[in-house]
């Protein structure tokens, strides 16, 4: 059985228990992922959740073994703990748990990683045990009641190590991602959210304005173009500020350059100049149909 | 039975034969659509398509019951032709079908109205029989082999009269349109024309733009959100470049009031004002989930 205590090195770090901090849709997939393909049950997961009506989901029906309210209580049992609260908490959570257990190793599952690292990297305790990482897996869909087993299929799972982890940690957090079904690739943070900047957070702005755009005596005309484009605009308004605080000169860049290529394209439009139009939309359309869906 | 035939007043124009001109994903599912509700096979579908393959498609696998490389040749022995060209081919074809088939009623699929229907009322034999549509319904994959019976299940179809056409013709179309499954909306071309700039012309180049910011060493990393937002990105070139040309006024209009609206936001995150960006973000979500995927 390739399970997950039979693929992590135990004598390094045994995960044999693992905490998750904030059950929504990423934390309880990671669950969800973990039981999947923990055939023979080795692997203790349990559950922080403040609404009592999450934690009872996720006991009754989301495959944890046990739920709490206090997030050191949960952290104390196990060898691992996965953060999967919005950004702007995952660093204070990170400081908290490295002060009260002593051993165990932690990484997170925010879309921001620079300014997440470089706050727990104030903190040497906390940063020789906790391991960035952001899964680019998620919907529009919050809740632990949309988590599913095989969120993160194929999925890539950045890795952004800080240079501060003990050894080891950071093989054993990558070997943990991996296990979850994902695709692990490292890099900086910083190198990070550019990226992440370009693929999704300034993606997911321009989407929401699009959406914004829609004048309410057009809603009944939309059709699947305009679905498929705004799809996220439905995310939690909430999660996204979040986002953009912790990503924001990436982001002003990424926004920016979209400016000027509108810019452009308003141009060509005005002035009939159908040859460029056909350029600009080739390229678009090579970039897109480079990647399956 | 409810089939096509029994639906339409056969005092006025009895639709017994039906020519597509033009089989791609719209054509072709036109086709499809009335086979799947006509039981009985009551409807003779003929096609025209000037590539061999598409035609033999059609004839093997597509549903019709014949077809053609002689566009007027499949007009003349039917009472609907629905010309499910490209935008700038519509208006030349019903003008010439109308020349050649002094009874035959047209209608089209065009994602523009303003433009076709004022070409074509520059003809008033063609106009009194030309009934523009367009069923709000489609992909970013075309051609004949994409087509489906279902595509226009539940989807708008916008009727333009132009106020030229004969006296019944703009019913016995738009009976012949909620045949196919769709729900017919009537209005103005220019108004037409004006919203769907906003709901589909403007979406599609944005989406269009956000693909093509895309560096290469991201590719790797796009999650669904990307692939969400750029999905009709991978549209053809050669339809778009026609659809702005017959639509540029106001698709002019609804990019510089994306441009104005993107100048705001980036003014927003540069700023940090976090409560306008909560607030804007609250105001796409709630657009996007005014209607249902």
């Amino acid at each position: 059985m390739n399970t997950l205590a039979s693929r992590i090195d135990p004598n390094e770090f045994p995960i044999r228990s693992i905490a998750v901090i904030g059950l929504g849709l990423l934390g309880g997939s990671v669950a969800r992922a973990i039981r999947h393909r923990d055939a023979d049950c080795e692997i203790r997961l349990i559950g922080y959740a403040r609404r009592k009506e999450t934690r009872d989901f996720a006991l009754e029906q989301g495959g944890f073994d046990a739920v709490t309210d206090d997030f050191l209580a949960a952290a104390k049992q196990t060898d691992l703990v996965v953060i999967a609260t919005p950004v702007d908490r995952i660093a204070e959570y990170a400081v908290k748990i490295a002060a009260a257990c002593p051993h165990v190793l932690m990484t997170d599952v925010g879309s921001t990683k620079f300014g997440i690292v470089e706050s727990v990297g104030k903190n040497p305790e906390a940063a020789a045990r906790f391991v960035a990482a952001h899964p680019i897996a998620g919907s529009e869909k919050t809740g632990i009641e949309h988590a599913h087993a095989n969120l993160f299929d194929g999925k890539p799972i950045v890795i952004t190590p800080s240079e501060k982890e003990r050894p080891g940690a950071v093989d054993a957090v990558h070997r943990f991602w991996e296990s979850t079904g994902g695709r692990v690739i490292r890099m900086t943070p910083r190198r990070h959210d550019d990226l992440l900047a370009m693929t999704s957070h300034m993606p997911h702005l321009m989407s929401a304005l699009v959406a914004k755009q829609l004048p309410d005596e057009a809603i009944s005309m939309v059709g699947t173009g305009w679905l498929d484009t705004t799809r996220i605009a439905a995310g939690d308004e909430k999660l996204w500020t979040a986002i953009v605080s912790e990503n924001r000169p990436a982001i002003l860049a990424s926004l920016q350059s979209a400016a000027a290529d509108l810019t452009h394209l308003i141009d060509i439009v005005q002035n009939a100049d159908d040859e460029s139009l056909h350029e600009y939309l080739r390229i678009a359309r090579d970039k897109r149909t480079a990647i399956p869906s």
